[in-house]
């Protein structure tokens, strides 16, 4: 059949009113995971689904679904989405854009008559970031079964509030929505996203065909010293966690960070404790996240980041918490020519990529055939509130979208 | 005429009543400045006082005074005390000891029936720590006219609370207080506080005859980065404000705090923007407390600290804010007199020493002869939740500041 055209304007219009939960004053947005401006993102987006007669629910892990019910009761069904959350000083497009552009290509479907065979489901999975609950992609993790709801839960926001009682305060919130089964069974997952790096943009290509993700390792190190007064202790008797640190820190810059292009090294996150200025500090926690495309150099490097703390964090002890070991992933091939044709057919220029960031569709893939699509960002530039997108691009990653999602349907 | 003799249990019995004021699970003491935890201490005080006839007041800085009126109009008012806020994680005597025992001292002498000629103020100054708001020694600061009440109470704590919001509240919930003059003349000043120090404790002396305050200088110093995507912005395009600070940091931990035991170097206080895993960080903000005996060696590493800031910070940008520059100071030779001999006659052994931690007396000093006494601090541990000072030496230095109260009021 002849695929209908997405429409551009209430697309972009659409992605514009999200910006709104959670807009901050720079022009980005602070959207993080189960918080009341992600609530206030349910509602805009439960809203149009509904209003095209796609129907909302959820499940335990708090993913939210939008489903256009298919003709045949037997086929598994299609799913394609992203997230809602975004970081602190987060963009307009970051997973946001994968679940506009995704219920923009299913209500396009729906308002235009087209009935699939197999449910076409929208997702929008619960706390990719990881910045307000660490690690990132709970929702997809737990749909797949990798993590358990209950240690989910159990993990704490910077102010104490655990994900549970969140979860829970969500579920209060939405309580009129059914709720699925924690991973119902899928035949595809397809997600659309912005590209978080140069490539597209240098190549002069719109769409970006996946073929993985590359491998990710995160750690949480707490370093423990001594609190002491800072205008009477000796330096020869301080056990500074701070002064730990940055000579740890500094070794981990040079010696993993350094050479190869291919490494992506960064501690973002820091505590300092009891963090007064005239009190030694006694206690630094602190984030890695590591990133490498190969996975025995990302082992490499994650065993020399541990022997690092263990070699230089005398006089204070140590203790790692390994968050996240993930390896590179590669995409269904199949699905990755589907759609490289889509581009081709509408005569958008595409190229195949590996993804440096993480996604959830990293966790869907060991569970049926997954593949992503991305468009161009701005200098790469993503994580950030000057994070951008041009339109035309945004209304042609929903377009092939569109066209895979009718493939994947068999229509 | 013969010293009344402090009654050294009621003034552990207060103490340790202070310490249920913000008490935490690790036997310290979390009683920040303008906190409802310092209004409990102040209720606590004023109660004591006034039952001893003592009349309480406050002025604009938030100081708390508790007088005991002399017999003589003309005579200047002879002052004593310290301050009751604490460090986030702070003991059971740091601060809070001078204010109980000058507080013990006055007050028995009152229950004794002694009418001094002058009169005879116990004070308890505002924000002494800096921990919530910083810099520290505000109240005092402002009683001596170093500080503008205008600057202070635009200072704000770490949740965007000013000082002058802090300061109403505290006004409004003792309404019934006396408002006296911002720096009411003094004609002398005594401070009684734990030595913070190892010294005497090392020296086996009960009473440290404080010979002046060595000098300190401090910062809060801003790296400027910018943000990116922990997973796709390659290092050699980062300017990772962290990266910088870990370097600078080191830097100055060698060069500054290096080799020379007489100095005082700490990071205390850090702050990353946005502080998320998998964000690059584009801002951090620390503080510097830098302390040395010697002026010409504490403004020759001052100038090296501020050096290696702008050598080391490219890719990211730094600004530095200069908070308190005080040379070291001598206490009045004559009260240092009076201290020792007080002590010599109870038969309580004393020595010289100078105070390696800063305190409210360094502001005293311009305005009136001033002094201080120290006792011991088990290992020298203060700002610390398991600091400690004994029973006998508490009520040791309330007996000595006892008797330089009398001597100089001229009975």
């Amino acid at each position: 059949m002849q695929s209908p055209a997405i429409d551009g304007d209430r697309l972009w219009s659409r992605l514009m009113q999200l910006a709104e939960c959670g807009a901050t004053a720079k022009g980005g947005v602070n959207r993080q995971a189960l918080s009341l401006e992600e609530h206030a993102a349910w509602r805009l987006v439960i809203g149009w689904a509904e209003s095209a007669g796609l129907a909302a629910s959820t499940d335990a892990a708090g993913n939210l679904f939008l489903t256009l019910p298919g003709s045949d009761a037997e086929a598994l069904p299609v799913m394609t989405g992203s997230h809602l959350d975004s970081q602190p000083t987060g963009g307009r497009f970051d997973g946001v854009y994968g679940v506009a552009a995704a219920l923009e290509a299913v209500c396009t479907l729906a308002e235009a008559g087209v009935k699939p065979s197999h449910d076409l489901v929208v997702v929008a999975w619960m706390n990719e970031e990881g910045s307000r609950f660490a690690p990132g992609m709970m929702g997809s993790e737990a749909f797949a079964g990798m993590r358990s709801l209950e240690f989910i839960r159990g993990v704490r926001d910077a102010v104490g509030i655990s994900v549970g009682e969140a979860l829970d305060a969500q579920m209060a919130e939405f309580s009129a929505l059914p709720r699925k089964r924690l991973g119902f069974p899928i035949g595809a997952y397809v997600e659309a996203h912005i590209e978080q790096g140069p490539v597209l943009e240098a190549e002069e290509k719109v769409i970006g065909v996946v073929t993985g993700i590359q491998g990710k390792k995160t750690w949480e190190i707490s370093l423990l010293g001594e609190e002491g007064h800072a205008g009477t202790l000796a330096t020869a008797d301080r056990r500074d966690a701070l002064d730990a640190f940055s000579r740890i820190a500094q070794r981990m810059y040079r010696e993993v960070g350094g050479d190869d292009p291919l490494v992506k090294f960064t501690i973002g996150r820091l505590r300092v404790e009891p963090n007064a200025p005239s009190v030694v500090p006694s206690r630094v926690v602190f984030s890695i996240d590591l990133r490498h495309p190969d996975n025995a150099v990302l082992d490499r490097l994650g065993d020399a980041l541990e022997r690092i703390c263990k070699e230089s964090c005398a006089p204070c002890d140590v203790e790692l918490k390994r968050l996240v070991s993930a390896p590179s992933n590669e995409f269904d091939s199949n699905l990755q020519a589907t759609i490289e044709q889509s581009a081709r057919q509408r005569g958008i220029p595409s190229m195949h990529l590996l993804s440096a960031a993480g996604h959830d569709a990293r966790y869907m893939a060991p569970l049926c055939p997954s593949a992503m699509i991305f468009i161009p960002c701005r200098d790469g530039v993503s994580h950030a509130e000057h994070e951008w997108a041009e339109p035309a691009h945004v209304t042609a990653g929903a377009d092939v979208l569109l066209d895979t999602l009718l493939t994947l349907c068999g229509d």
